[in-house]
């Protein structure tokens, strides 16, 4: 056990990238295989194996390209408005519609538009025909034998459309990379069962699967394999045999049931163990019979990370292609990063367009926080030359969403509150391309951020300790000499959260001290700690006597969360997140949760549609229900103040 | 029949959008159907209908986050380097791996890399552990209860992670609106069929399926129907109740037999005939039973710019989202542009970029060009209120290919040849991130591209009449103080493509005048018209003896269609083209077609692909087999000049 080996290789991406591929380049492992002929209706995303060529022209015939009346040009020569001609039809001149054929003898249209009919069988013309006018000649749009479109080329809906007015019905195409995606680990248990302490849901293959299958790829997930050497190789055995590519996720780290490296390395060949990267560390890039075998990290950030830098150009290149980069846009970093030298570092980050700037703010780093994708609008890479970014600094951040998703959104920084996310929802029901994101750094963060312009709007629940209102004294303070208006969410109860039954028996702060219990804070800056704070001075307690006092969580959610898991017995937060956990909730004060916005926002869809959705029964109903909400003031402008 | 209806309304684009999505709201017409439950795992791309909610805690225990030792850190106080403490195995440490949940009585993690085993027992550690150090907490992920996405929120592979985590193994979604294609045509015939003068392959709806299907809607083909007016109204009325939008393609105009208008009048409503669009413009925007009916024209380019324009935005608001906007890029018009007033146009564009800027040139702008759609790169919209633009200036152009390959594409601007096409497709297979654009107007066009910088190289093959050499006088004339290398591509056979036979028994241009045969001509300032022009004199023919001349085609491949479908005796063109529709060749001479690469991008990637590739033997094989072409200079250097 002491023999482990607990290194991993730290090789730079970009090259542990270049010598897989080159590597497998080398052995095969790039070519597409046996190409695959498809109905052209059924093709399209398939990527060409060879060039289409046209088999018949398009027109097949010499075609009218208007509805009127076919002529023979030469009869019409002469025509003038003050010597206008007469036509008979049937004799020389044939109607005929869009697209139908021209009779023989003609080789000219007249629009329907210029025709002045005499009677049934007559009419005038009072302008010639140029030969050929209004006509779509043989070949105008594809040619016989010409190249419609050439090998390797992704089909899109409208190249199906040349390729069948080419006369052609069957293409060769590449076949789709088939992923073997072989989830392992004693621990995996499939999503719905019963979970036991341990147990672990295997989503991993899941979003694998959903990736393959958007580069192009047919995802194969296999039945979960345990941690049990033979029983692994012989499945990985299996699956190289039927797949082109195969993923074994996780155990690709250096721990004591990590099988990975060594099982690629007993049927074949370790290329790298250990990149760079972070998240995605520990990725394992191999090769068993000239087949792509790639050791997925177990941690879901992590997979999802090494897949789309590993896996993703492997399939593109099985497809005679390479990976679409993704869009990308400047932004502006809002609050300092820091990000280990060495190593090339993804931060998941927050996009919103404030005033001219989009302002990025990062989220969760934990790689095994899959939410932290799911919240991410973009993604912030660091090169391991850097050491990260300062505060305003402009970077280059790809996006996770559409921009115009992100120029459409509503960025809210500061204290976090339930209401926020029923608000985000009604808001994306009510207005399909609108988005609310916020960001929890708690009300004087959120003031601060309004100061920087990082943010449209703050929630902010600020107790001036005086005279008993809120939040203005701060905006006076913090946002002096800016134009704000504050408008109010809600009331709202706070309090103690505390286990079902509240088994400590807990009345208030001062039991904490008194009993000494296991306290979980929120952190600096929240208007939550500053209440607690202000409690604790009411009640003559010292901070340090509060045991767990500097143990700092960034939602009311996570403290109930603590207090749910037994590692904390009691925290301040509002009664909502207490409800939603089950646990029980001993009432402090009840206080006011206000929008402080600024002026210059104020009158635009970013902050108007908000007010909208507030307006809302159904929006107001749906926060009530939660528990412990008044919303009598929902909407109201309680503060203006002027630059 | 002189009482037809032949005009449309002219109803501009925001306008007629707008009211038929109102039209639309208000009916319910938009509204997304009843939710559909599904698997999780099938859910990617797929729109939740109602916010998705975690039903537990992930993790939903407490975890390790690392390999490692799991202790109490009580126990580890005080250890440092100078006074290190012993801890023993299963006595008050455990090993964990990462993902284990910690033991009962055990609050922290040391990293496995931090421990030093004494013996398989015990082990030394020197620092003590923070509580909950290297631990995940429950919820630390996922918190029961929290929204993990919203309603209206399309589904991508990493949310499908956020929501199996949360334990939630189904979601309701929007159904994917089933889109009812009617094809309608007496004319219309599938892909494959034996083809008559009159028949039109039926593949609008093959495309236009695609484009349902890459929205998210669920594409129903339907038969074709003929021109009938009782059994199209019998098929209407049956799509209708069987789908959620219908599409009627075409009859869209106001033809004999354009009954789709008249059609939707009768079983509902027509809010729009005739948009100002071009192409485009006869689309009919109706309402049957409070479903959309659109009805699409039958120019593929009109349908899927009409299917684009107002189909898509129906099909996202059924689903609660607005069309994702094509990503759009900066680009240089490479020559004067007119287009309408009143009339907003969509003209398709190849794009390249060169040197600094990307140079966007128009390509075929007839509605019933669908070549034009597959060889675009990008789509330039002129508004209603613009006249066109000006050689030279800047515009914005929705990209039809991703930036990047724009970025990658070498631009070559001049003469036409087949090999060209050849050349693209081996670079492609070579080079899967490569692309070639050529765009054919002519030598002396390419040359005069080369010196405004829109290409980076120009297909040539200018003789000069007294030198009896190619291309360097005219390099010398019209880029003068430029620095050039002219690399030869091929030698190739110039002549006179006639009818299978030779029925008129041509040896030669002066037999075109002799027996006053019918000639179609290329375009101004093409090589090979110079060459005509140059025989013509050589024989003392005057041009306008010539039936035809000013009859012009751009492509060796038109000059050939013109003569295959008979609408001319014989034209001036490449061997290739004449064996490529199985015409008969009367060689006239053997001319030297080169490439002209601005000296400044001859050492980049654009070029030295291109000379990497011509030197492949499998490329001059595929060349020379077109017939008429001879490869012993290719690739060879011709002449260079300096600037």
């Amino acid at each position: 056990m002491n023999k482990r080996d607990v290194y991993l290789e730290d090789k730079p991406l970009q090259q542990a990238l270049e010598e897989y591929l080159a590597h497998l380049a080398g052995v095969g492992g790039l070519d597409p295989g046996e190409n695959e002929i498809i109905p052209v209706e059924e093709a399209a995303g398939r990527v060409t194996a060879v060039p289409v060529f046209a088999r018949s022209s398009s027109p097949h015939y010499h075609a009218s390209a208007m509805d009127g009346v076919a002529v023979c040009a030469l009869d019409t020569f002469g025509a003038s408005e003050a010597t206008p001609k007469l036509l008979t039809m049937d004799e020389n001149a044939v109607i005929v519609d869009t697209g139908d054929p021209i009779p023989p003898g003609c080789d000219a249209v007249i629009m329907i538009e210029d025709v002045h009919f005499i009677d049934e069988k007559t009419f005038e013309i009072t302008s010639g025909a140029v030969p050929w006018q209004h006509m779509r000649e043989i070949g105008e749009d594809v040619v016989a034998t010409e190249m419609i479109v050439p090998a390797n080329h992704r089909l899109r809906s409208f190249d199906l459309g040349g390729i069948l007015a080419g006369g052609v019905t069957e293409i060769a195409v590449h076949p789709k990379p088939k992923v073997g995606l072989m989830p392992t680990g004693t621990e995996l248990v499939q999503p719905g069962a019963e979970l036991k302490p341990g147990d672990i849901i295997e989503y991993n293959t899941r979003v694998l699967g959903a990736m393959v299958a958007e580069w192009g790829g047919s995802p194969q997930r296999l039945e979960i394999t345990a941690d049990n050497y033979d029983a692994l190789k012989e499945r990985l055995q299996k699956a190289v045999e039927e797949c082109d590519i195969v993923l074994i996720n996780a155990g690709s780290s250096a721990g004591r049931e990590d099988f990975t490296a060594q099982l690629i390395a007993d049927l074949g060949r370790v290329l790298t163990h250990g990149v760079a990267i972070k998240p995605g560390k520990p990725v394992v890039l191999g090769e068993i019979q000239n087949k792509p075998v790639v050791g997925v990290p177990g941690y879901p950030v992590s997979a999802v990370l090494a897949a789309d830098l590993f896996v993703k150009p492997v399939v593109y290149a099985k497809l005679g292609a390479v990976p679409p980069q993704r869009e990308k846009s400047e932004a502006i970093v809002s609050r300092k990063i820091v990000s280990p030298m060495g190593t090339e570092e993804f931060i998941r980050v927050k996009l919103g367009k404030v005033g001219e700037k989009i302002v990025c703010t990062p989220i969760s780093r934990g790689a095994g926080v899959i939410m932290s994708m799911v919240r991410a609008d973009g993604m912030l890479r660091v090169s391991g030359l850097s050491e990260g970014y300062k505060a305003g600094q402009a970077v280059q951040v790809e996006l996770m969403r559409p921009l115009e998703e992100v120029n459409e959104t509503t960025v809210i920084i500061g204290s976090h509150d339930i209401a926020l996310d029923v608000l985000a929802n009604h808001l994306r029901k009510r207005f399909p391309s609108a988005t609310l994101s916020s960001a929890h750094v708690g009300s004087l963060g959120g003031l601060n951020a309004l100061k920087r312009g990082e943010a449209h709007c703050a929630g902010t629940h600020l107790l001036d300790e005086e005279t008993g209102d809120y939040n203005v004294s701060y905006i006076n303070r913090f946002l002096a000499g800016q134009s704000v208006v504050l408008v109010n969410l809600v009331h709202r109860e706070q309090g103690l959260i505390v286990a079902p039954g509240n088994p400590h028996q807990i009345r208030g702060v001062d039991d904490l001290a008194a009993k000494r219990l296991n306290y979980v804070n929120r952190q600096r800056g929240a208007g939550t700690r500053i209440l607690f704070d202000y409690k604790l001075k009411q009640n003559g307690i010292a901070p340090d006597v509060i045991q767990g006092y500097e143990r700092e969580e960034y939602t009311h959610m996570a403290v109930a969360a603590a207090v749910a898991s037994g590692s904390a017995d009691a925290g301040m937060g509002i009664r909502a997140a207490a409800l939603a956990l089950e646990l029980d909730f001993v009432p402090v004060v009840e206080e006011r949760y206000d929008l402080c916005i600024l002026g210059e926002y104020f009158n635009t869809p970013y902050i108007q549609r908000l007010l909208e959705v507030m307006a809302e029964p159904q929006f107001q109903q749906d926060v009530f229900s939660l528990g412990g909400y008044d919303l009598r003031d929902c909407g109201k402008i309680m503060y203006e103040s002027r630059s």
